[in-house]
């Protein structure tokens, strides 16, 4: 079994030490929760200090990627190597328990170490072509693709998955014994990031709706 | 007229530059996008690296505040006065344009630049309270209160919003004018963080349910 697989930090920074179980150490877990996530914070140093940037991420096979404009300062930075730590976190729920100290949340959250490096030119147009198919399946078929001018435009990153953690929590609130006749509502209060009714723009109204925006609908709380 | 009042950038470091006029620095904006999250992601480095941590937080006055145990790395970190960069994020869309280049996200974003200081332990229960309320209006008189050893093994930490940018995009796709003629879907999955049905703890069942709960569940899509 190698490390990948097994259930053990793959180094000291990421061992979840703070409630020790929630740690999480498994390729399965990690790319569920990356697959899920549209967006990541990306962690770096510069002169100015410390920076928390959120960008658009996807995931292919061990590799988590990012992308934008040659002038983004993040992606400067982050193209030269230096050391990052990148995160994804989903909000589940709060957690209600019949003491205020024992309230919680349920979460699941990652946390990425080390550098990115940029995709060569030859396989951004490919990389790009991933994501937009991840959200939008069958898309890239449908829209102009990117031009030199766009692609030479744009920086697209990956960062290895090999330096990786996930922490999690499931489940109702874990209160006190002596907590447990209380006369107080306890439970959870659940959330997700969910879809609400596509909206078309006015131009496009006459054109057929494609198979991954009525399924957005569908799945929409609107 | 302030600098926390007018549209301006605080500091070299908030001054948002790639499409700048996303760009937003008055504190009504700030202030509301902060008072919709649960869930900040606070960097900060130490002799390991930099590091990128998801936490809960809540907003009073000018002020952002996180808590935890008093043995957790960060709490520690930050408690010493170290240089951190908080971020708060809010996903609305998938933006889809007609041109693969175009495609954008809908989001709100807020940036907060500075150093934690302690929550003095007088003031620790208040600020917890304001919190709990934040989420569940009420609930703090119900719930049994946190006892002396549970609030002396809790940090409470805050930082000023003296320092901080939001950034948004909001509306539809923004296509070149020759794209405008094809024949693509165009426009924008919205989504959002959305409340799902309550679930109550099975000991908890006999037990009225409060406001909070019931408004939440109204709000909900299951």
């Amino acid at each position: 079994m190698t490390p990948a697989e097994a259930n053990v930090p793959p180094s000291l920074r990421t061992h979840v030490r703070r409630v020790a179980h929630r740690g999480q150490y498994d390729r399965v877990t990690l790319h569920a929760l990356l697959d899920e996530a549209y967006v990541c914070h990306v962690a770096f140093t510069d002169e100015h200090g410390v920076h928390c940037i959120p960008t658009a991420c996807w995931r292919e096979g061990d590799y988590l990627y990012i992308h934008g404009s040659n002038g983004s300062r993040m992606l400067k930075l982050a193209a030269s190597g230096a050391q990052v730590c990148v995160t994804v976190t989903h909000l589940d729920g709060l957690v209600l328990a019949r003491s205020a100290f024992n309230h919680s949340m349920n979460y699941r959250s990652a946390v990425i170490y080390g550098s990115f490096e940029t995709v060569p030119d030859d396989h951004k147009a490919g990389a790009l072509e991933v994501f937009l198919e991840g959200i939008a399946p069958g898309r890239s078929q449908e829209v102009r693709a990117g031009n030199a001018k766009e692609l030479a435009a744009t920086t697209v990153l990956r960062i290895a998955l090999a330096e990786a953690a996930c922490k999690t929590r499931t489940g109702g609130p874990k209160d006190d014994e002596e907590d447990m006749g209380l006369a107080v509502w306890a439970g959870v209060l659940p959330m997700s990031l969910s879809p609400l009714a596509p909206i078309v723009d006015e131009a496009a109204a006459g054109i057929e709706t494609p198979e991954y925006v009525r399924e957005w609908r569908e799945g929409g709380a609107d």
